[in-house]
This record gives C-alpha cells, sequence and structure tokens, in this order.
C-alpha cells in the first residue's frame, strides 16, 4: 500500500505544505539527502496549540502537536519530491520541545512525531533522533521539529 | 560579479575567520558538504553584543547580530574553501537565540543572517532553516548559528 | 595501535551501547554519513549525574558528564559499525548543556567529549561544533550530545 493510503486509512489528512514565515525555503535537497526546514503544528493556517508543554499544554497536547508536525513535514517532502513513496530513510529528527521550567520529559512528547513516522513508513521509518527542552519557540508554538530524509533515486 | 565584490559593493566587510574558543575546528567538509561549527558575531576580537534578545538587546540588535554572525560564517568559508564562489546551495541554517522569558520572535533574528546570504547568492542562497530560543548561550551572546553548506566540485 | 586499545590505555571503558527510550534507534546512516542520535552520561544503566550545570553540578561535573556521553557515543559506533576503527572523520558534534540561568560556559563543559575524540583519534577527531545552554533536558540530564561521523568505506 503507497503512503497516502495508509495515512487516510489511519484517519490522518495530509495538510497544504506550510510556508515559511521569514527569509527560507521549506526544503533542500544535495544528492540523496532532503534536508527540512523547522516546523510545527499548523492546522488549516492555525496552530493546533501554543504554550509550554509542562504549563499551558499537557503532555498530550504536546504529543498531538508534534504528530500535526510531522503531518506537516510530511506535506513538505511530497511538495518536494511529488510523493511520500520516494523516502528512503528517516534519517534524523530533532524535535525541541517548548517547556515549563523543570518539564523533562521531551522524548514522550516527540514521539508524537516519530511514531507516526515508524506506523507509516516500518523499518524506512526508525530514524536517529535528538530532542530537547528550550525556553520558548517562534510564536510559543509547543514544539519545532526539522528532519533529514534520504531519497531514493 | 563574484560574491566578494558584491559584499563589497553592498558596504559589508569579510572580517577574519573566527577562532574556535575550544577543543574544535570551524569547518569540516565530507564529500560535496561543509559543516561549519556555530559561531557568532565577532567584530575585530570582540562581540558586537551580548545579551538576551527582549532584555538587554532589542529586535534589530538581534538582528544585526545575526548578519555579523553570517559575515564570520562566510569568513570561514572563505579560509576553508579558497572563495565564496564555489559555494553551490546554503543548504541548512539553524539559529538559536538567547532569548528574554517569553520573547518568541525569533525568525525575525535570525533573518538578520539568512536575508544576507539569500542577497548576496539569490537562488543559491536559499536554504532550509530552523530557529530557535534558547535560555543562554556561551558568554552570553545573543546568537549561535551554524550553517551547511553545498560546495560546488 | 587501534581506537580501544588506546582507550583502554586511557584508563577508559567502552560501556554497553544506550538502548534508545523512546520511538527511534540509535543511529542510521546514509552513504558515507552516519548519524547519531543525541544520548547523554549513561554508566550502567543508570545516568552519572542529572541535574543543571551551574546550579546542582559544576563545570568539572558537566565535563565529566559530557566524557561519558562521548564514551556512549563511541559504543554507538561500534555497535553499528563493528569497530572503532572504522571511523574516517568525526565531522560535526552539537552539545546541549541543561543550564543554569545565566550559566554561560557551555563550551567548557562539551570540551569533555570534544578533547576525548581529539585525544582518541587525532586530526581524524577534530569536528565542526555547536554548543548551546538548554533550560532543561530529558530525565534532567546534565548534557545531551549528538554526531555526525564520516564512515571509512
Amino acid at each position: 500500500m503507497d503512503i497516502e493510503a495508509k495515512l487516510k486509512e489511519m484517519g490522518l489528512t495530509l495538510p497544504n505544505p506550510p510556508q515559511p514565515v521569514a527569509a527560507y525555503v521549506p526544503a533542500v535537497q544535495v544528492g540523496e539527502l532532503l534536508f527540512l526546514s523547522g516546523t510545527t503544528c499548523y492546522e488549516d493556517g492555525e496552530f493546533l496549540y501554543t504554550g509550554r508543554v509542562g504549563a499551558e499544554l499537557t503532555i498530550e497536547q504536546g504529543y498531538a502537536a508534534a504528530q500535526q508536525t510531522a503531518l506537516n513535514l510530511l506535506s513538505v517532502i511530497k511538495a518536494t519530491l511529488g510523493s511520500l513513496d520516494l523516502v528512503g530513510r528517516m534519517v534524523k529528527l530533532n524535535g525541541y520541545v517548548n517547556s515549563a521550567p523543570d518539564f523533562d520529559r521531551q522524548p514522550e512528547v516527540i514521539n508524537g512525531a516519530s511514531e507516526l513516522l515508524v506506523e507509516l513508513y516500518g523499518e524506512r521509518g526508525k530514524h536517529a533522533r535528538t530532542a530537547i527542552g528550550v525556553s520558548d519557540l517562534p510564536a510559543h508554538i509547543p514544539v519545532e521539529i526539522e528532519l533529514i530524509v534520504q531519497v531514493n533515486s
């Protein structure tokens, strides 16, 4: 089954690719590596949530924000490559969590993105990862996630 | 017109490349990818500014610090490759902004670097990007920026 | 002398490779680049330290945590490649330091990792680097370090 069909079967919808809010582009490819810009939980041009996980937001909301962010990353991949099926491997994901002081459960938040990629792509979806807490993010978004993808040639 | 001539025409000067302050090197190339160390707003061996954007510094000062940081990154590229004209593509820029609590306009700060790269290199200067806020940076610098560059062969 | 023998001569021991605590894998290789997940100062399944450098921990403890983290990164390299001798070059290291407010000496902390890599690998160990301060990290660990390695073919 192709990846978009699988997404639909999971009841998830690919959003429109996010438009950069500043002087950069959504993705740049060099050889077989596609570098995606950090993005967040856009949904229909709004943010699904804003605020810090552990303060204004629960872990569950942070997880949902990370999942929505992964959908936005997938929409960038599709817009760049033409198809989600051209992903050879999800290589490296970095997740930055807008964290309340003393909030230390960033991995559970970023799992919202990681688990979606693995569920969709299986072995090809298993990626290296870094998850850290930060004191604030642009527009008080709860998560920002960037991704490196290997493209099939 | 070559890139250094364009810089001069813009009234900007390439600084001396920053010397790492610890156990690392300014850049490492693997194949066509050049990975640059995180650097900051050095100017004649001093920092252009120190402090947090949104507290000790304004957004305009943060923007100027990011532009100066981009000049330092360019000086590393020249020292490594021999010429700024050997850049095939600016690939990925990560900008860390030393942010006051609740400061959330990091993209406007990092634009100081991004807009310079695009103005200098045109299409080749358009890069993927991540901008985040952090609670502090080495020596209280306002920004730290790292870059991945594709080198023409 | 091979790298593991050199480690032993330095009185250091390669730990068991850390097991990811969430939905990701320790490392992914694409071509000659090996991307390692962010990891920390595991020692026999415990953390060598937890807490913020500049508050609960001294710089010396942060340095020791970064060195232990480098040993864990090396254990992942060995588990992935089969031998530490297959490293062509340490390319890029990013170090995130769990920092007390106003703590700005992150480079001295991350040197605990960088100096070990250079001592072990000499010229091949010299890497590009970014060191930043963050407000918190998963499980209150003091440092999180990720690494890109060039693999000999």
